[in-house]
């Protein structure tokens, strides 16, 4: 189950808002439905919504009637801006669109079409490096697991939520796929039970068993020894190893530190945002407080009660364990190590 | 809105799950349909189970059909052992039945009418105490707000979990009729959503100000440094000071202790089973696994996926800054100060 499609041209979106009872893509003739699908999360997670952003504007590009390339990359600078307001936490967003437009000023003189052609190229690179990614990720990661563990993980950090195989159940995955008895614990995380509804689909689809409980027993859970170690993904991770996720995530941090539980977070370095020095620069989203008072339409609250709705929470880098990447696990201190990495990788590169 | 109705020699008890959307009350002609209530929530809360018990017990009794007071005691007895074993963690439940029994194997020797006049005498003491301790609870425990507090409270221990007035939101209830200025934030608590649906709707009803929020968002509110205190009712407390109360308190517990915020338990005397030593001791009601998998009546988890669900977990007396009871607040270490309140209690009643 895709995700993100590209196929004959056409980009079609799994509306994850349906899942698990009605499995529906969305057809994006036209950037907006691609904003729109972000937006409203029918596309989410940080590395997913960077591919399709990716695709959004090669969609974008489409449509935009001229054959100036100067034209043309005026009207694309704006689409890109458009996409990427959608969503303010995960950074994968601006650093997919990013990516597209530098590729694009580095490409020397060029038809509109071949512009086209380039993003097109460069959006299905975003795509394939990220699947790569997740599987270098899953490697490693799967490594600090031992032979029989229990895994709790909060919201999903899965294939749905990346091009593919996931980054947190990416390394579940992986674990599994070596052998090792894997089972999992899924928070399911209010208010839009991308637990329930996702990470326990993904998990019971593989074979891999899966035990869904609600945020508030994650506490008891540890108390009473049934969970190993933790393993979430991120939105955005700063220079210091601060971690932005799913609002949730710091609780269960501080709940595995209290415990002695080791807690990863599994990302790729596109979620790294070595611009930012410290996780209280994260622009946090707050959304419709609905979502907290309502349940598929159905109202849960009485009239005239206010709801807060942060969409996420930053996980201060002392509570994290050990950071996952394609480029091997990263270990504090990590204002020392991710510059390392990202070192590392740009030597590589060259 | 009273949760338990005693009126014309009937018994009424509204029908919680159906709150806020709906307000009905269930007829309870026979003690069937009372055990029933209890066990599917219908009437919920520890003062609250323990009253609806004694007053189910008066139902029963009028059911058995003899003259003969011996073969009415046993028949009670029998009676009692059902309306005990409808759910197993809150002790007040127990406490309540076996002190109707007590009162009748005291009474010397009486007619089958009047041992039933003096279980409707004792099930209304039962009730009017409750309604008298919370009261007396909210004074003692008002007195350890300062004058602007904002209050975290988890689940529903407001006027609709006793027999009136409430434990924890007693205290908040108090504190603003005082004139402090008090606003609250309250956890959804799921899987039954008790602080969506009941607290949220009490706190609104009282113009207190109150928000709203996931239960996993406790642990960012936190950091955010936008609440003082919590407060949280109990199933039962043990004579260590361990306390079992709605699954997701401990998890605040951990959470209040790691930002050093005071993390407070309002129960009457009660609530406190002496006869345990410590928390290890207390049945943990399990409930239906549908009560996670569904949210609102709606399946929200794909089929096949197992859920975990227990009802209540218990904070360690570690993690509990004070027990505010209808005898005073309590403080640590809670072995001996709760030894001591429960013999000040006996001298005073001698």
């Amino acid at each position: 189950m895709d995700a993100i499609i590209w196929e004959g041209n056409r980009l079609r979106l799994l509306d994850q808002t349906k899942l698990p009872g009605t499995i529906e893509y969305i057809e994006c003739n036209d950037y907006y439905t691609v904003a729109e699908a972000i937006k409203r999360l029918s596309v989410r997670g940080a590395p997913a919504i960077g591919a399709a952003a990716a695709y959004g504007l090669v969609v974008g590009a489409g449509q935009i009637q001229t054959e100036d390339p100067k034209v043309f990359l005026e009207k694309l600078e704006s689409i890109a801006g458009e996409l990427g307001a959608t969503r303010p936490t995960a950074v994968n967003l601006r650093w997919a669109l990013d990516r597209m437009m530098l590729r694009l000023s580095s490409a020397g003189e060029k038809s509109v079409q071949e512009l086209r052609d380039i993003l097109l190229e460069e959006a299905h690179a975003i795509y394939n490096e990220d699947v790569e990614s997740n599987r270098r990720m899953g490697e490693y990661g799967q490594q600090l697991f031992p032979d029989e563990v229990r895994v709790l993980t909060h919201c999903n950090a899965g294939a749905l939520a990346t091009a593919g195989y996931g980054t947190a159940l990416g390394v579940i995955r992986a674990a599994h796929e070596r052998g090792k008895k894997v089972s999992v614990y899924a928070d399911e995380t209010r208010p839009l039970l991308q637990g329930a509804r996702l990470t326990s689909w993904e998990m019971v689809q593989e074979g891999i068993p899966v035990t869904l409980i609600t945020d508030n027993m994650a506490g008891y859970l540890m108390s009473q020894k049934m969970v190993d170690c933790v393993i979430v993904g991120a939105d955005r991770i700063t220079a210091n190893g601060d971690v932005a996720n799913k609002i949730g995530t710091y609780g269960v941090a501080v709940l595995a530190k209290y415990h002695q539980i080791p807690f990863y977070v599994a990302a790729p370095l596109s979620t790294i945002d070595m611009n930012l020095s410290s996780g209280e620069q994260i622009p946090i989203e707050e959304r419709d407080a609905r979502e907290v008072t309502h349940h598929a339409g159905q109202v849960v609250a009485p009239d005239g009660v206010k709801a807060w709705n942060p969409a996420f929470d930053v996980t201060p880098n002392g509570l994290v364990t050990a950071i996952i990447t394609e480029k091997g696990v990263v270990q504090p201190p990590y204002t020392e190590n991710l510059k390392k990495i990202f070192r590392d990788k740009k030597q590589e590169e060259v």
